[in-house]
């Protein structure tokens, strides 16, 4: 086990936690979340710590830490800021060897808090505790199936890690994972970061397997050149994707009052990710959407993008979008317009984006998603309005039952199968040629769009509803390509 | 009926179509979209044309126009491009007032194209006869049933004119509007614009009484000092939010294969849309989001906007969202601090974003929002977390059923109760204060958000998931306030 691993082990991995601030009253956070990390089924012992109760939510009760059977790992504190600092000094004679401060009330709120702050850092120091927060929701960990948030959030475990300034932006983020049915590895909301710091999780995740992809919220850093120091080393083994605010005086305003943060330059910090690799989300749908892609998909070998639709007009989206995310939608070359005159009818416009133009369905428009795919000008797709692709009769579709609002069973089935045959399709594709297919489609309603999303994402593709979308995801990992390409050959972990 | 009324009354509200171009094949698109005007539920009589079959899908057929019983208000080509003249020809001897030309294949394909274009324009022009397209899906016309679109498309009638260069995207921008539960008025793909111009339908739209709000994808036009003379006095009647591609190099090369559109200078094209109140923007997601919020917002008095959260994060989200957007994240005044401090916890920010602190719930959420819409430094509202705020025992979310994922049938229904109430009172709200409330929040999973979506909408609320979107759209309000606010009082039709 790796000396940082180690370091994390009694937070990522806790065989006991206390729980400091357990309440019996339903309505209290010292109630509510501690229900949910018993719901959330962590496995380990939990110690709750009252005064008054001899048990809450079914679990033995504790008056103070001292009283504890065992030093457990990880202590959880709830309780008023102000009565932080001593029993944080009981958990730091217990042995305890890891804190999260979910309490608020500390730097963020003035010069008081400020000086309560530095004092539980100081104590967590001096005796080699790790503290998360304050100011925060604390974590997941699913490994050992461990949710401290305050809104109940219970991921299955999967891929990626979030690492997030603020709470209620971390559980968003989660939200929109879970929503498309991916898991999530390890979840931390840092708040004030007044002892551990963003890169310090940054270099947890690095070496944490479980970790594929880095979705990071950002206010404002502590000590930025340390991080981008970090960042760099990271970025080499995996993604991290950044949404950083405060990139207006509003919003900088804002971050100060929320966790005391100071959002900085936002164009040294835009210099700075260039530098180093970090990939810039503008909100956390770009974030996810990013992240997705980032999982499955091969990154671009370059910018020049094929763009395949069956109506002009998304086409037409399309190029603007693509070109304006600083993508080439490249000419195509004799060849692959001779492939394409065998597939697709003869009024087809023989450009890029390649129109199917209401005449190539089914296999033929596969064999044209494949064509594009085979050409040397072409390092990627976007892929628009799917509808046209699908294995199955265009009738079962194109008809009156979608419209009509109420789909018979076995069409829904049919349109199911046809879409998973299709995704499989797809994914194959994208293997031989070793080039990125991204989605950008609307099926016939919104809960059919959810459904295929998903679909989508379990079969490993890159499914978004929009155009622009898709352009900015594509771009995005064209940029991230290049600046691995880019990496001195002499560093020992360039791919 | 006014003049221009009278014009399009054989398109828009035809007594009987002829269909020419039928066919018994049901793979071909004579029959395909023959079926959707019969399953649309047409008010008028069909004449499907076709020399072979006695019968097509029920309905009676003749051999050609000549054979007709009456002259049809609008006869629907679908017949290939080059027939289309003589049978034009026949149609103007017969006296039909109208057509739809679906066929492509015209000045989108080249010169042949071209010389085909402007002699259907010729016999049209000569005879009396409007002509929607050619290379169009045609148009959907509630108000009789008539729907002509390729994929099938029966909105229910509402509020929005969908006026759309692309039949595809015409369709997503409809499927935006169904899916949030809102009707259509009119839909128009007019593709070439051969005879009947952008303008023209404009012109119509702004006089018809079902029709609301406009929204027009656009990829070139044909005569831009006509269109932005007519748009200048629409917008004074009614918002025009548009959505004008071919802004990039690779975008308007699209443009001109798609709809043979000469996409002109994007910098003149946003100078025009200032000067003539057109609300621009760059998304089908954007154009919907923008339009309705101003079906049943009021439009603010100015740039400042409250924001009121319940997690920081998201406020420092919104705060960034709403400077880069143009707007302006006001301080509070004593009194409203005041106000607040009476209703928010000791450690709430005491500013603009006002954070909640997971201090305040329902009643005393509802009353800090409307403290914030009293505020004479403020002229409108993005509401984040609405949750918070909804007349329930929080514990009825807050707990395990939702993150379970099966919810329990009744306390689904409490929660689709408490939220029918919070949006009854957020809508007094708005009308009381005649200030917009944008909301912008994100529920425990994408169906709930779905659900709570269509239900605001119905309500007359604006509901969104990303603060940026609500920032987004409350600023492109403010614009169009502006606009307003400064057109000369000298002017009769100014409001």
């Amino acid at each position: 086990m790796s000396e940082i691993i180690e370091k994390f082990e009694p937070l990522f991995n806790p065989r006991s936690i206390t729980f400091i601030g357990a309440s019996a009253s339903p309505e209290k956070w010292g109630s509510i979340i501690l229900s949910h990390i018993i719901t959330g089924g962590f496995r380990g012992k939990v110690y709750p710590i009252n005064p008054r109760e001899k048990e809450i939510l079914g679990l033995r009760t504790y008056p103070d830490v001292e009283a504890l059977p065992e030093p457990p790992d990880l202590a959880i504190f709830v309780i008023p800021s102000s009565q932080i600092p001593s029993v944080l000094e009981d958990c730091a004679r217990k042995g305890i060897k890891a804190g999260i401060v979910i309490t608020a009330g500390f730097a963020e709120v003035g010069a008081e808090g400020e000086k309560l702050q530095q004092e539980i850092v100081r104590i967590a120091r001096e005796s080699g505790m790790i503290l998360v927060g304050p100011n925060c929701f604390g974590i997941i960990s699913r490994p050992c199936s461990l949710s401290t948030t305050m809104p109940p959030l219970y991921p299955k475990q999967g891929p990626f890690a979030i690492l997030s300034q603020s709470g209620n932006v971390a559980v968003t983020i989660a939200h929109k994972l879970i929503d498309k049915d991916f898991g999530i590895s390890r979840l931390i909301s840092y708040g004030n970061e007044a002892d551990l710091h963003c890169e310090d999780y940054l270099e947890y995740l690095a070496e944490d397997t479980e970790t594929k992809v880095i979705l990071s919220y950002v206010e404002g850093f502590k000590d930025g050149r340390k991080f981008f120091e970090i960042a760099k080393k990271v970025t080499r083994r995996k993604p991290i994707v950044m949404l950083k605010v405060g990139y207006t005086a509003a919003g900088a305003r804002a971050a100060r009052s929320h966790t005391s943060a100071l959002a900085g330059s936002d164009t040294t910090f835009d210099a700075a990710c260039k530098q180093t690799g970090i990939i810039r989300a503008r909100s956390v749908d770009e974030m996810s959407d990013i992240g997705v892609a980032l999982l499955n998909q091969p990154l671009p070998k370059g910018k020049r993008v094929g763009i395949l639709t069956a109506g002009g007009g998304l086409g037409v989206l399309a190029a603007d979008a693509c070109a304006y995310a600083g993508l080439n939608v490249a000419h195509l070359p004799e060849d692959t317009i001779g492939e394409l005159n065998a597939l697709l009818p003869p009024w087809w416009n023989h450009d890029n984006p390649v129109d199917l133009a209401a005449g190539a369905f089914g296999t033929d428009a596969v064999k044209a998603i494949e064509a594009l795919l085979r050409c040397h000008s072409i390092d990627g797709m976007i892929l628009l309005n799917l509808i046209v692709a699908l294995p199955i009769n265009i009738g079962v579709l194109f008809r009156d039952d979608l419209a009509s609002g109420s789909v018979p069973q076995e069409k829904l089935r049919a349109f199911e199968d046809g879409m998973g045959q299709l995704f499989d399709q797809l994914m194959a594709l994208v293997t031989k040629y070793d080039k990125p297919i991204i989605i950008a489609t609307e099926l016939e309603s919104e809960n059919i769009d959810v459904k295929a999303k998903k679909m989508a994402g379990q079969k490993g593709l890159a499914y978004y509803t929009q155009p622009d979308r898709a352009a900015l995801v594509f771009s995005r990992l064209a940029q991230y390509a290049e600046y691995l390409r880019n990496l001195s050959p002499c560093s020992p972990s360039a791919p």
